[in-house]
């Protein structure tokens, strides 16, 4: 088949499951140039594929690479997947809180780029912690533990790997099929039966509106189960930072607090998310039960010893919960100039800008990143602040740099001579 | 300029000149990489850029490379350019026609690929004829005798030769902006100031019908005028060969019979483009006393003169006016079984296809043709045929591809037995 012909029936709307396979084995062994991928991506996404299309595509990438087989391990076998946000390090605290209820957890993660961190990123800030696990350590571990994580790698969906790439840098990446495709086939080829997704929706994420986020939510669900895969979505908040922390070694530290009986919103978050696993993987009868199960999970410090477990296996050679934790050498203190009021805004685009240009995350995907640099936001929308107040800690690695992380910090924010109402946490659900 | 926010804007349905221009010098130089041509390619495919962003577009491109400076030779300076059918071989006979008018002609020709012949090719057909002349021999070719072609290189317009490389394998040819910049840009950088274009229409051209030949048509006119070229067009005929011969060296020969005294209907064709252009670059008053000179340098042998001295000086080691031209080692001729009647249709496609398979045109733009095949169309629609008549003549190297020839010629013809019109040799005009 010439692909310049598989180019021509996108354009004309309709692709068959041997075209769209040749689309991912040709990504993955190289053997279409990239040239004519990019053409292809490109008519996919003025011309984008249906429903039987997007699902025929995600199983082709999943099958581009080896498979994870988890027969033999306790079922179910979950995923829990964020789109992306500023500070959400839930991965962290959930993924323990779910292998500690007996479920099997094994996940390919991703590592940031832009203003939305990577959970990639974030374990790798833990000294000596391995992201490179291959497909049979993966499941070694998690028979071991009942979690294992890895990177993205040539392994597992490497049609995915190359048609990101490309869609990187040619204005492709916001297309819902495509990038659906992009999350369920490192899913699938996971090994996952189960997969739960936190559709993350605000400033702070890939998809700024609820009516986007909905549509990519829906398109998830109907996707993920047209391939197979039990799919849940949540769209969640993101026009503020999820909890205390933003950036990846701070990240790790708040999960631990959250871990060992830390309270609040993200807390919350955490607890919500869980509990909506567990459910879906029947390991609770309904939300309430479910609900329970996780906060008693977190409390009993199950979870937390779940955790530490996992960090060890996976070579850490620093104890997070007991050491100290490696510090930025420059501490600044941002103050509120605003007077008193309620905090009626925290800009997560702005704070996640302030990250990256302080370090902590990549403009370019082959940017490095300094995992001690961050901001810790110390007031969320709707709380209270005095004239004067703390209202960032920013984290830095030079005197420079934290100078011009409190000039932008401070337009991220907005206080109210009125109260605030407390947003809410969680938009929608589907599946 | 990051090329990604290009490649966005075109999305958005909008670029602005310096990002036309960087698309041009970014192909020509290899400054920008494939994979994100390809990607701008096809965005302008689904959201074809405006009158105005094409002739930005078509500026740039030909200043992507040299621009041949004709300053010193006797104006105008002119370029006829044909979209490409079967048969058609128009510019061997119209060129030196009107370089015999007194009017400089500097052309880039192409290669052909598919159905469509080129005019590279059957100039090359000749042994000896040079089509590699540099930017600085054209010009002194065009000083010393008035006429001067070349091949498509590296010095004039190397963003076309690029884009165009990507667009072959991408399924983004048939966009009209795309056309006529890759079109007129040549025009441009060869040195023209007035261009008549042959916008070819029917089965065997690249516009298979009068509604999209015509949009080209305007299209062309509309954009080269914006670019500073005086620029014509004339939508002409093409659903049966163009004259009788199809195939490199047998055009070369039907186009000397033309020029020493030939008729017909591609000697009207050629008469009639003449007269458009000697109207266009002001050597007529109008179209009745352009067609007189136009058939007077014919019948003179002013034309025929200057073709001699235009192929010899470019190197042509055999004189086509009267040395015997090889011939292919097979010859075959095809006879009517279709019973008395008048001819109803001789398929162009049919008959192009033919001949590529025969070799002489190529399927891919790296194969290699043979000069010496080809097909004789003895019959035309609308003439009188007898059973049993000869229809074709084909020339093979094979006796094999002579046979499989002879079986695809007779499925381009239908006989009817009530006489039918002579379709009309040209379908419209523009500029």
């Amino acid at each position: 088949m010439e692909f310049r012909n598989v180019i021509r029936n996108r354009l004309d709307g309709k692709n068959s499951d041997e075209e769209l396979r040749l689309v991912a084995q040709g990504a993955a062994d190289g053997s279409v140039p990239d040239y004519q991928l990019s053409a292809w991506l490109m008519a996919a996404y003025c011309r984008p594929l249906s429903i039987d299309e997007t699902a025929a595509l995600t199983v082709a990438m999943a099958n581009s690479g080896q498979r994870i087989d988890l027969t033999g391990l306790p079922r179910p076998w979950v995923d829990k997947h964020s789109t992306g946000g500023v500070g959400d390090k839930t991965s962290l605290v959930v993924l323990p809180l779910l292998a500690a209820c007996g479920i099997t957890i094994v996940k390919m993660s991703g590592r940031g780029l832009g203003i939305t961190g990577g959970t990639v990123d974030k374990l790798e800030s833990i000294p000596g912690f391995r992201m490179d696990l291959t497909p049979e350590e993966m499941k070694a571990q998690a028979k071991e533990i009942g979690i294992a994580i890895t990177g993205q790698s040539q392994d597992l969906a490497p049609a995915d790997k190359a048609l990101y790439a490309i869609r990187d840098v040619t204005a492709t990446v916001d297309s819902i099929p495509l990038i659906v495709s992009s999350i369920l086939s490192k899913k699938i080829a996971g090994g996952a039966e189960i997969v739960v997704l936190d559709v993350k929706c605000g400033s702070g994420a890939f998809m700024t509106n609820l009516e986007r986020a909905s549509e990519l939510a829906q398109a998830l669900v109907l996707i993920g189960n047209r391939a197979g895969l039990s799919t849940h979505a949540v769209i969640t908040d993101m026009s503020q930072p999820l909890g205390r922390a933003v950036g990846n070694i701070l990240e790790v530290r708040e999960a631990v607090e959250i871990l060992t009986g830390g309270i609040g919103r993200f807390a919350e978050l955490c607890v919500a998310l869980a509990a909506h696993t567990l459910v879906a993987a029947g390991k609770a009868a309904d939300s309430d039960e479910a609900t329970r199960l996780a906060r008693e999970t977190l409390s009993s410090g199950r979870a937390a010893d779940e955790a530490k477990q996992w960090f060890r296996t996976q070579g850490a050679t620093l104890d997070v919960f007991n050491d100290r934790l490696p510090e930025a050498p420059i501490k600044l203190v941002v103050n509120n100039t605003f007077g008193n009021g309620w905090v009626e805004q925290v800009d997560a685009s702005v704070v996640g800008k302030t990250v990256v240009a302080l370090g902590g995350g990549r403009e370019n995907k082959s940017d490095t990143i300094d995992p001690l640099v961050g901001v810790e936001c110390l007031k969320h929308v709707a709380d209270t602040v005095q004239e004067g107040e703390p209202l960032f800690v920013v984290h830095a690695s030079t005197e420079k740099a934290a100078q011009a992380a409190c000039a932008n910090l401070l337009s991220a924010i907005s206080v109210s001579s009125r109260s605030v109402p407390e947003p809410p946490l969680i938009l929608n659900t589907y599946g």
